[in-house]
């Protein structure tokens, strides 16, 4: 298939633009129209076959997971998806079925949020290369920040940690939106528990004291705690508030040195994932 | 170098953000507060190790250049630049100097243009792959689109075509903004004239009479033609407008197939660059 009959499958499957939307593909920028009172929230996050997937994973679930990986950050802020661009570098061999496959993957994904797809960018490479760019918005001035944690704060997790790879990521969207206005800090768990808790602990000038970590059904602790890709979000509330149903109380913030985690008295080395 | 050091680096090579930036790199998102009567412009490039550029490429001109790509789409829409994201892959070895390299000669370019530096995403592997969004604004409804050209208008491109590949890429960012009210259709020249302006007069509905190509000093007819990374606008005025200096008038847009382009009366076919 060549690039411009591909082009114009992604066209189709993408749909006409609709407000807030002015145009999407097919000129050289995409064009949004802000609504009054709304702050944008933009993160990108790359995939590379033989990294972060595998060749005999199935196309449309590359798709999904590359928009869902983008959309976690954005459910980490509270926000509500707008639309997204793809990047995408494959080999001749895949342009066909297996580029389809994957922009159903990521459109069936991107209909349920309300993510519209807006444009991108295609290029030829041996290997699939690809980049997701996703736009949100959220009220004016209330995006759930990381460096928010007071002492005092409980520490609450959305899911069980140590999830295998192949489980499909469902981003914590409406979590994220009703933690507005009530979470002190909020961030998702891409790289490990201890690593993204040691992230927000330093952003936010506190320690952590942890008395209890939810695995995932079959996952060790060690996983659990230093294992990435998670996509849950990590969030801490004020000391009286409610608890939410569904979440996981697992520590309090605490006086320490800026970014020390302990579980049960323990100290716990921020291990997870490093790109390099 | 790990990869906190390399962000930590990038960080400050990025400066604190700035309104209309709430906050850039270190949180799950950058976060963009829009201002009123501003429509928000949206593009994405990539730049592939052995495809855009030579290994043997310096590193500061990689860097500028994968901006200026970006920054060329805005100017296509007559946008100003607000901030851009880069996602950038690369062997363990390049992450130190390579890397530093890079962001500065990325950076010269966004402190000149005023495009802030609010994230990205970063990963390893074998070979060096970058991607580049930039967000730029313009007037509400004031966006150059390139469906707008008329059967009558004059066709400009703003500079001489078929540079080499190693010529600097100097986005036209101000004649783009000086266009708005004016141009009826604007697009950038990344593919190459003959299948750019056929996109262009496909998308208006009108034929092209062309008769001159401004030609770059050394370059062929043929490269001009249907050679890419041009980086000049191509744009039309109506009959009437005034010329504009520095630009060069190469024909009209006239009543035919739409997308027919014609040299001197001979048929050019689009044969501009596929990326397959």
């Amino acid at each position: 298939m060549n690039e411009l009959d591909l082009v114009e499958r992604i066209r189709k499957m993408a749909g006409k633009a609709a407000p807030p939307l002015v145009a999407g593909i097919g000129d050289d920028c995409a064009i949004y129209r802000p609504r009054a009172g709304e702050d944008l929230l933009f993160t990108t996050d790359q995939m590379i076959e033989g990294i972060h997937f595998l060749s005999s994973t199935k196309a449309s679930a590359v798709g999904e997971r590359a928009l869902a990986r983008s959309l976690s950050d954005i459910a980490a802020m509270g926000g509500k998806p707008r639309f997204c661009l793809v990047t995408l570098a494959l080999p001749d061999n895949l342009s066909g079925a297996w580029a389809r496959s994957f922009f159903q993957g990521l459109m069936r994904l991107a209909r349920k949020t309300g993510t519209a797809l807006a444009g991108g960018d295609l290029a030829h490479d041996d290997q699939v290369h690809l980049d997701v760019m996703v736009c949100g918005s959220v009220a004016k001035g209330k995006a759930l920040r990381r460096d928010g944690a007071r002492i005092g704060d409980a520490i609450y997790v959305s899911g069980r940690l140590g999830r295998p790879w192949e489980s499909k990521i469902q981003p914590r969207l409406q979590l994220g939106q009703s933690l507005i206005g009530r979470a002190t800090a909020c961030m998702d768990l891409s790289d490990g528990l201890s690593i993204d808790l040691h992230r927000m602990c330093s952003a936010s000038g506190v320690a952590a004291d942890l008395y209890r970590v939810p695995i995932f059904n079959g996952a060790s602790l060690e996983r659990a705690l230093h294992g990435g890709e998670d996509y849950e979000l990590l969030f801490t509330l004020p000391a009286r508030a409610k608890p939410l149903a569904g979440t996981f109380l697992i520590g309090h913030m605490i006086d320490g040195p800026a970014g020390e985690i302990r579980l049960d008295a323990e100290l716990v080395k921020p291990l997870g994932y490093s790109h390099f």
